[in-house]
Parts: C-alpha cells; structure tokens; sequence
C-alpha cells in the first residue's frame, strides 16, 4: 500500500468535507487506488475555535511553515481568497508538492500562472472543485471528452442564484424576500454581490474556458449580468413564452483559432432544454463537442460534502491521470456579447393597462423598422401591463423611439439572451436504421 | 509522435462512425494526447457493398486472419453480436491487442470473462460506447467518481423506447402508430423486441452494476418488463400526479457487501426530478453516491456520432489511463424487484364509465385493507374510466378482490414502481454558510 501524507489548508466548509471524506471513505480508496492518504497538518487562523470534526486538535496549526516542515507530498487549499492563499500555493509548489484546490477565484485570476509554475516544477494542480462542486466537469472535459473539439459551454453554475430563481419561479416570491431568507438560513453570504451580480460565474466561466478551448480569458473581460433586477412577473412571462430564465454562463468558440463569445446573463432557456429544468442549489453545466454533440452534467455545485468529493477524487487522481497538456494558452479575440445570438427577448413594462391587442399593433410596428417577432404576450400586473416580444435582429437605439411613437408612459425596457434549442428539440432525424437503442 | 496502429471490426453504424471521427479529429487527437492513430484494416463482410467513407477499399478485408496480421496494437470492435465477436476478441487479446467495443450485449455477457482475459495479457478492454452512447458514464464511475460509494444508479439508456414514449405523451400518439412511424423512419429494428422489451436496458444494467457496484450480475437474473402496454391515457393519468413514465434501469445496493435491488421497468418519475424531462432520443444516467450525493449524466444515447465518439475517446485512453483494478466481481444476493420501493402506481382501466367521487370511496376501501394512498385520480377515457392511485404497501393479492368488492368490470389492473424524489426535490438544508455559490 503507497502512503501519502497530506495537508489541509483551511478548515472551513470545503476543508471539514475533505477531512471527512478521507476518514469515511478511507477504505474504497485504498481498495481503488492503492493507496493510503494521510493528513499530517491542517492549517487554520485560530486554533481555539470549535471545529465540527473530533481528533484533529494536534494536527492544527496557524503557521504555514508548519506545513511544509511536515513531510507532505499533496497540499489542499480550502482556505479561499486570493492572499495569503496564492503566495501558500507557490511555496507549496516550489516545495514540490502537488497541490489540490476548490478556490475558483484563485484559478480564474492565477491559474495560468500557477500552472505553469507547477509544470516547471513537474508537480500537478488540480481545481475540479472550483466549478460545478461535485460535478466532474473538468476531468470529462480534459479525459472524457478530449478527442472533440468543444465549441460550446453552458452552465448554471452558481447555486445561490438559480436557489434564487428557482424560489421565485415556483413560489412567487420577490427576490428581496428569497435573498433576506436564504441569507438568514445561511445559504447565501451577508454580502451577496459575488453571487447575486455574477461575479462567482464569471470566475467558474473562465475556468472553463480554459479546459474547454485551451484560451485564456480574463475575468474582466467577460461581459456580465447579475439577476437583481428579475421580477416575479417576467418568471411567469417567460414560462408562458415557454421559456425559464436562469443565470447562464455561456462561451461559445468559432474555429479552433477563432474568437470566442462570451456571456454571464439571465437567460431564457426553452423548457424542453435539459438545462431549463435545473432547480434549487443544483448546478448544470451543458457541453457542445463536434462529435459527440451534446452532453450535459448536473449535480449539486457546492456543500460540504459535493465539494470535499471533488477535493478527494482529485486527491487520488493526483497519481492516477496524467496531468494537462504542456501547450500554454491563447489569449483570444473576444466577442461583444449577445452579438452572436439570434433571439431575443424584450420586456417592456408600462405605466398603464396595456389592451391584449396591443401586441399585435406593436408587433406590427417592430416588424415595420425591421424587427422580426416570433412570439407576443400582454401580460397586466396590478394596474400596469408587461409587453414581451422574442425578437430577431434587436437594435438597441429602438429603446429611445418606441416610447415616443407608442405614446405610453415605460417604466423600463429589458432586454435579454435567448439560448438555442438544444438538439433534443430540434429531434433531428440523424439517427440511422438500427441505431437507436 | 507516438504512433498506434489500428484494426476497425465492422463498418456499420459504428464503425463508420468511429472511421470518420478518426480522420476528422486527427489533429485535435495528436494535439492532446501525442499519438497519431492509423487505421490499418477493416473486417466487413461484404466487399462489393457501397460504404459511407472514401479511401477505405484497400483497407477492407473480409477475413479475421488478415486483421491480426496488420501488425495493430488496437482492434476496434463495431460488429455487434455474441459470434463469431466473441471469438475475434479473444483472439484479439490474445495476440496481445487492446481492445475497444460498442458491444453492450457481449459486454454485458461475457464482459467479466473477456476481462479477465485482458489482464492477464496486460492488455485493456474498454467499452464506454456500450452505454449511454456518446455519455461518457462509465469512465466517470472509474475515474472521477472512484472515491464515493456508488449505492445507486437509475437510467433512461434505451433511445428507441424513450423517443416512443416521448412521442406518445407529448403528441397523444398510440405506441403502436409511434414504433410503425419509426421503425419506417429508421429509429427501431423491424424486430423491435430487444429495445420496447427492455432486454436492451438490462445488458447495459449489468454493465453499470459492474463498474458502480464491483459486482457480476447476470443478465437473466435481472426483473425486465417492458413499455407496450404503456397507453396515452396512462402517460395523461402519470403527468396529472406530477410524473413523468420512462422506461427506467435501476440499481441499488443496499451496504458495500449487501444484496442489491435491480429492475428495468416502466417507472414514475417526478417532473422534477433530473431524469424526468429527457426527451426523445436522449440517454441520462443518474448517479448516487454517499458523500458527492448525485450526480446525472444526459446525452445522446445512439446514433453514429455521439456512439464514434465514445470509441475514439477510449481509443485515445488506452494509453492514457490506468486499466480497471484486477478485483474478482462477486456476484450479489439479488433482491425481488419492486419489494424495496416505497411507492407504486396503481391503475385500474375499468369497462364502464366511473363517477369523481368513487375516488374517495376506493381510497377508503384501500385504507382499510392498510394500503395507504397519497394521491388519486378518476380518469374518463371514451365510455371507460381509469381509476390511479399512487399507493405504499401495495398487496398484489388485491388484485383478484377488489373488482369483487368494488362491483365493476375491471378490463386491467396494472401497478408500476414510483421513483423517490431526488435530493433536489426534497430541498435538503443541508448546505452551511457562505457555501452555496
């Protein structure tokens, strides 16, 4: 049996699930693996806090010179942020320690350099945790999927949101309400503009670039949207237009060398779409791959325990897979977002009862400057009325003239994506005699 | 550049399908994995036969002994069947190649004897083609989900059926009209037994018990009803409840060295969970695992494509992971289908018309003889009636009482397995502070 000792840095949610993990499943890991791992040190701020694990009370320390001092092979960041944490994870690498981690700020800002810094080290990194929790996505993408070339990702990668949206679109509840709840409850943070404005899906969204396309984005320059501004209302629009809204995290690449489109908005999703129907805290992530079409993974995208299974598969796999590829990254033209996509929606809220057969009069007008509209709906909400149009070659600069030429008072103009059926709508008959089973 | 030599069996739909993606993706391949693949010779068994490939007549042979004296270190099996495939993959192991199949039924079969074989030449037989398609399901039970104990697994894995009944509850259309309309289309064999009567799902359902469980279940030992006499109304009455039907593969093993439970069925579904809304043509597996909880893997089960695919992605691992542990299967106590789920789904087509509040009147007869019922429905279908009940502690030999007691002319009594609600649907609090993101 091969022993190898490992450090935890952190003690927190991602730490205490790998900790468990290691002790409750020791045994399959060794009988799948062959080998015994071993925490030696858990690095923590305060050794005196009550911690939700027994007997590791000698193992905790607060200097990271300990941990290097112990004689590990594997270091676990669990400690989140980027500082201290990003100067830890390049001494642990420069110590020749393979380094295993779920901090997808950290990978999203760094990880191209800490990557590098580990092949010139002849070490591995490994951040399956860092997007999807428990969802192996990275590993399908890099060892299950390679031989395709991936040209399109799409994912619900943020828990809180889709929670978020999901409490709205099934409850009716406003969003105010849904967050004050879930921050009481303890699902979403105090501060929740990492989550709630899209700023965490940005990072998982860059992160899976990287795996998927082999380019480097930087955060920043991926257009985003957070979902402060849905309403009950447009929830119920968008589902009698056939249609759920999620906060999507969408990239799409055109050629191998090409330009990549890139995207975190709430997005209507048909609801035929194996996307559309993923609630709660779960998480989805939606791959395209010229081959083998589609494949799409759900589970749950964060907790303890889906993310301390990731920590831990990657842990074993430290000696078990072979490491990424040497090519380093391109940097690729980035598309303004939305450009690529051919429909939209366009929520128009008044200040005045609208009739139903408005739609068809406005419908009339769009179609007059060139708008096409496959679908309208008058939708009256306590005195005021929303008018929602799916549309075809949107111009913006129509935001400032229809109010005139319409008269009405609007309160505000909305616009957003429109994700693509996915093959299983478009029930494509590509399946030859014999071959469906 | 390394370089491997390959010999394909068979140039139908697979064979085609993995002789294109292996020009097609030449350079993506030798880009992520270093190796350049050749395809050296084709077993077919007609040499005159129009082929869907250019450039491959030099390479077609129509004898076994050719193949072997190409000098290829991989043969690429894409004949289907149990003879003469049988034979040639043991020769081929044998000879010392590693071996790649689609084959779900002689993988399903003699899968465990063919392994044994492999290891003790040293070579690989890989197989991720034989379910779910271009699903890479079965190397994600071996390599990324390895850590977890695998206690269950529930699949959509037959394309044909589920289109069928996609077909039927989404356009009313009679299984009858569907599997005619599709069987002329080229969906279903013109003998479409092995697919509508679930023989095809349980070759895969022996398949996944072996890689998720370690375990060797015989294909016969496993319970198969099939989906023909699924009706229109039925599907209506199940969506009604909530429920989706899917003809549905499950797995579950109670404790590491217990008995496990195993049935390919027609099965309620909850709408909301994952697998409830995967629409035609589409495979989904779903996976439960004690610490990453569940994970649920959809794509497309069949087809040239997606099915080439998954052959090429094995190819390209054969050299890149590490083969499966050299454990001997044990073969599991086989619990009675049906006897460890909570909830059935008990229907009653009677020949006379019934009035709503008989309903009540039935529940209440149940519940005296201890059925205990958590829903009902009156269902008036042309004259008839369908009596639904989603029942627990259902007791077969009602069968033969109630229409006695009851008074009526019961045409059919039919009950079917309920799926439990997934962790989505429960909304577990499980999730700690700061987590969900």
């Amino acid at each position: 049996m091969k022993r190898v000792n490992v450090a935890l840095l952190g003690l927190g949610t991602v730490g205490t699930g790998t900790y468990k993990m290691l002790q409750s499943n020791q045994d399959v890991i060794a009988r799948k693996t062959g080998t015994l791992f071993e925490v030696r040190r858990i690095l923590v701020r305060d050794l005196t806090k009550k911690r939700k694990v027994e007997g590791v009370k000698h193992l905790l320390t607060t200097r990271f010179e300990d941990v290097l001092d112990a004689g590990v092979q594997v270091v676990i960041e669990a400690m989140g942020g980027i500082e201290p944490t990003r100067t830890y994870v390049m001494k642990a690498i420069e110590a020749g320690c393979h380094v295993v981690t779920a901090n997808k700020e950290l990978i999203a800002k760094h990880g191209v350099e800490l990557e590098q810094l580990a092949r010139g080290k002849g070490v591995q990194l490994l951040y399956e945790a860092s997007v999807g929790g428990g969802i192996p996505v990275l590993g399908t993408l890099q060892h299950l999927l390679k031989a395709n070339r991936i040209h399109k990702v799409s994912g619900i990668v943020n828990g809180t949101c889709n929670y978020i949206l999901t409490q709205m679109s099934e409850y009716g509840r406003s969003f105010d309400s849904v967050l004050a709840e879930a921050q009481e409850k303890g699902y979403a943070e105090a501060d929740p503009t990492a989550d709630v404005e899209g700023f965490d899906s940005a990072h998982k969204l860059a992160i899976l670039c990287r795996l998927a396309f082999g380019v480097d984005v930087a955060v920043d320059d991926i257009p985003r949207k957070g979902i402060t501004d849905i309403t009950v209302a447009e929830l119920e629009i968008a589902r009698r237009l056939g249609y759920s809204i999620k906060l999507l995290a969408q990239a799409e690449q055109y050629g191998e060398e090409g330009p990549v489109a890139l995207q975190v908005a709430p997005t209507l999703v048909p609801l035929s779409h194996p996307l559309s129907g993923v609630r709660g805290v779960y998480n989805a992530i939606h791959v395209e791959g010229d081959v083998v079409q589609d494949v799409t993974l759900v589970g749950q995208g964060a907790g303890e325990q889906p993310t301390g299974s990731a920590v831990v598969e990657d842990l074993c796999n430290v000696y078990r897979l072979p490491a990424l590829r040497a090519a380093s990254l391109r940097r690729p033209m980035i598309l303004p977002a939305g450009e690529e996509s051919g429909i939209q929606f366009l929520l128009i809220e008044t200040e005045e009862v609208l009739a139903a057969d408005v739609a068809d009069k406005w419908k009339a007008d769009l179609l007059d400057t060139g708008i096409q509209v496959l679908d309208a709906l008058i939708y009256p909400d306590h005195g005021r009325s929303h008018a929602a149009f799916l549309v075809r070659n949107w111009e913006p600069r129509l935001v400032s003239v229809l109010p005139v030429e319409w008269e009405v008072s609007i309160k505000r103009i909305i616009t957003r994506p429109v994700l693509a059926a996915s093959v299983a709508q478009e029930e494509k008959e590509v399946v030859s005699a014999g071959s469906v089973s």
